[in-house]
């Protein structure tokens, strides 16, 4: 399938290496134009713009920071955009963590244009994208599901279809990653508590982890934050940040109170304003640690 | 052993049952006697007050409601509290849910009688205690420790013996609830937003339990509040507040700040006032979904 | 002054009743024709549409319930907009309580049509605005200010002006909006604690605001919340929320955490999906009293 | 009338002052002798211990920093607690503030001795006990309140008797308090918002003090943190949090849940986590300032 791809960051990159390695002709644009140079050497070629990769495309994916930059390159107005320039009939398939509106949007500004839309977020760090060990949200027209389903399995151990309408499964990626942000938080007062009555946090760790929650992903961000490891980020706090505001807006629109949401909210903003947007998001429970004392209190990031 | 057995509620019928399973001789005190009975047919013999079991134990185990009950049996004034009754030299291991600091003070009596003291609070639902399944988590003196180790392996898949202070155990165990709390709270929040959201909970639990957590108590806790089943309880609403309730006592007590552990107070503390105190504690789950106008409002329990 | 009014809403009304008292010519236009009859008998002229009532105007004057009810008027897309009917060097006074991002966008767009725009939202209920005792929050260039200084002494008791920037304005008007939410929550929770306690709240009230506010803020809404006047509704608390989500908008677009508007926010959000949106805004201490097992929790309203 | 005082701190010793100058005996005890000199001076007599200056008493008077140091001089088991040492028929009037169920037993253990109990916990700072400004809320037996009235007039410029059962006066002193921290955190948030939307935080409070609150305690406290003048502290933040901390025990006792003291409560304990525990209370801003990333974030107090 000849793909326009659009977006060749810590997860693009390996998504579209991966794409490549299953056969498909790809044309790659990026912000950052030197992102690109590996996949070239394989064969890819280089769009000038958002619009030269979409022109020619059987599909177009996007895999971007935020709402901003997937409008950025699919709705600007210089002419440039990907949007005017997809062929009727073909498909955009948009696996940013974007808002529930703009998906909405897209859809819409899609249809009126006779192309398909599908929002196909995934889940799984980048590491997992490598592996093609993604897992695959995807909501949209069910013919455009069927074409996209051979690039879904060159890069996901397994997609979900979750409906007809697009903003479904960018709910659902929101909320999962609002579960993520909440056993992060979880684990950093619990680690807080143990820690200041004299117990290991690892060793605190191990216990609920065999005994209750057998669970890998308790395992892996446990361990990182038992051992503070934040740095180099897997996922940066302030694109948590991000994706909680962009649940609780989509909790809003359906007007559902989310309280716990709304702290990892002004948990993640306070970290950001103490200096941790850079850091990986499971580091919010370093400023949980040292609002309960723990560390030097003057250890707030520069 | 001769064992001293306090406490035939929903965990300790069963734990009583697997001692006696493996051999060990009971003498069982419960406020409600007809508890007894079955195990009273199977050699157990009844004993008349707190200090009758207490009197000629190898061990005294206490398995009980709340702190109140605790102190009940073990510190009452009428000369037939187990405290005073419990030959030197031997011990009283603690599995209730009990707080911190009467943890500490019977720590402080015992040792200052000359008598051992282990807080054995376990993890597992009474389910597991029939199925000696529980993981017990223990904490006191190791000559102790040692010599109850043929109790825990009775009754327990694994132990973890956490340190020479017997509070500790404690903190580890209300650390723990706290974090299950923590996941019905988060599972509530979401659910709620997908169900607005037209999305299927169970549904989206499958998603994020495949993806993401691959943890049997998300799917078990999760698939329950998915389908409203909170009756009969498992544990109660009111039990899970009263774990909270002793969870921020011991993190005030460090100076640990735990919003988290707030909101579920406040909000486990709302379903007791609009009337869910005595359904189960995932039921939490249900007070969120109705904030968030799911469900008849006038739902309320009576 | 020439003055095209729209929004004849609780509020909008006694402002161009104010104005026209003032010896202003008014031309009037609300969505429900009906609200402009007894201004019309008074010399008003009835406007056919925004851009009628703007398009012969000194001044551009708009009272209306939410940022979509001025985009309708001023942005519709028919060409009975108001934004392009006002001739330039005219200005638009924004009286509603819109979002920062409104008042940014809606400067810009004026600037661009060489037309001035103020901010100018007001404090104070419809009672206030009856007896020209509002006080008016003003930001916008100094000349069009200037020029509106009639205007607003024909209705408040004093302006404030705050800025050059209009949306300085905004931020004041929710941030105070902000406080008074804040304080029907902490009178909500104490006196949900006092009265548990067998203490009467109206005397707990006064108490509380001879030893320390001496607040006629604090005794008005006190008083309501303490004899449960929730109807009818002097201030909506659908759009007391609209308001806090408006605030937490203005803070998460300068990364400001602030969770107790966060916890209004999602107080006010479950009083709506408990059947409240209509009722006063300081009914959310009803749901409070609720919450603590006070009040039938059956009588939600339906 | 014959006093024992106890307790010389900010609040004690101008009480002691102004009972002296109403023409009372003072026997005054404090930890800390030499805070009594100036007194000594004056005519009153220096007790030895607790139960020296309650020997002789009509009243005692305490006027303590907490629980703990109230049952210290109540109720030690030294012989010299002040409990037994004071005469039947006498009465302990209880000014500080004190947790509900300590004022319970207070009023249990002297009602079996024969004396009488008055919880009268006052609200003032301590310029306003010099100037005889003080509000004394007061329970307890009439009888006793009746002869207490002198003294209260000594202190006050108005007594409320809110009742016969004393702890009824410690929930209003808690509740009152929770609600002046509600205000620090109101104002703290709204200031933060305002200060980074480049409006200024006296102005800010200007504009609200005029036209919603018209509060001198919200114009002293508002002035106090926009121009962060935390120290001297009038009240310890760590002393707030106490209040916060028995308000929350006291909701907790009648099942009333308390969202935003609970928010107060975490915030206070991140506040002394971050060294600020011996600032004014109204400090808690400035934490809430440098989470919206104002102010050097290395600022936090060493």
């Amino acid at each position: 399938m000849k793909i326009g791809f659009i977006g060749l960051g810590a997860m693009g990159l390996p998504i579209a290496r991966a794409l490549m390695g299953a056969g498909h002709t790809l044309a790659v644009y990026n912000r950052t134009a030197g992102r690109a140079d590996e996949l070239l050497g394989q064969g890819a070629r280089r769009g000038e713009s958002p619009a030269d990769v979409a022109g020619d495309a059987d599909a177009l994916i996007t895999m971007l920071a935020d709402d901003r930059a997937v409008e950025d390159v699919m709705l600007r107005d210089d002419g440039e955009g990907a949007l005017d320039a997809l062929p009727a009939g073909r498909m955009h398939i948009s696996m940013s963590t974007i808002g529930v509106g703009l998906a909405a949007r897209l859809a819409e500004l899609h249809a009126a244009r006779g192309q398909g839309y599908i929002s196909a977020p995934v889940f799984g760090r980048p590491i997992a994208a490598e592996q093609r060990k993604l897992w695959v949200i995807a909501a949209g027209p069910p013919e455009h599901i069927q074409r996209a389903r051979p690039l879904f399995d060159a890069i996901g151990q397994g997609t979900r279809v979750v409906g007809k309408d697009p903003p479904m499964a960018n709910v659902i990626k929101l909320a999962g990653n609002f579960t993520i942000a909440a056993m992060i938080e979880t684990l950093g007062e619990a680690f807080a508590l143990v820690r200041r009555s004299g117990i290991d946090a690892a060793g605190f760790l191990e216990i609920i982890n065999t005994a209750l929650f057998a669970s890998p992903l308790y395992g892996n961000y446990g361990t990182i934050i038992a051992e503070e490891r934040f740095e180099p980020a897997a996922f940066k706090l302030r694109l948590g940040l991000k994706d909680i505001r962009l649940a609780l807006a989509a909790a809003d629109a359906v007007s559902v109170p989310m309280p716990l949401a709304s702290l990892l909210h002004d948990n993640l903003l306070a970290a950001v304003g103490r200096g941790r947007g850079e850091i990986d998001w499971s580091g919010l429970a370093q400023m949980l640690a040292e609002n309960a004392g723990l560390g030097a209190h003057d250890s707030d990031h520069a």
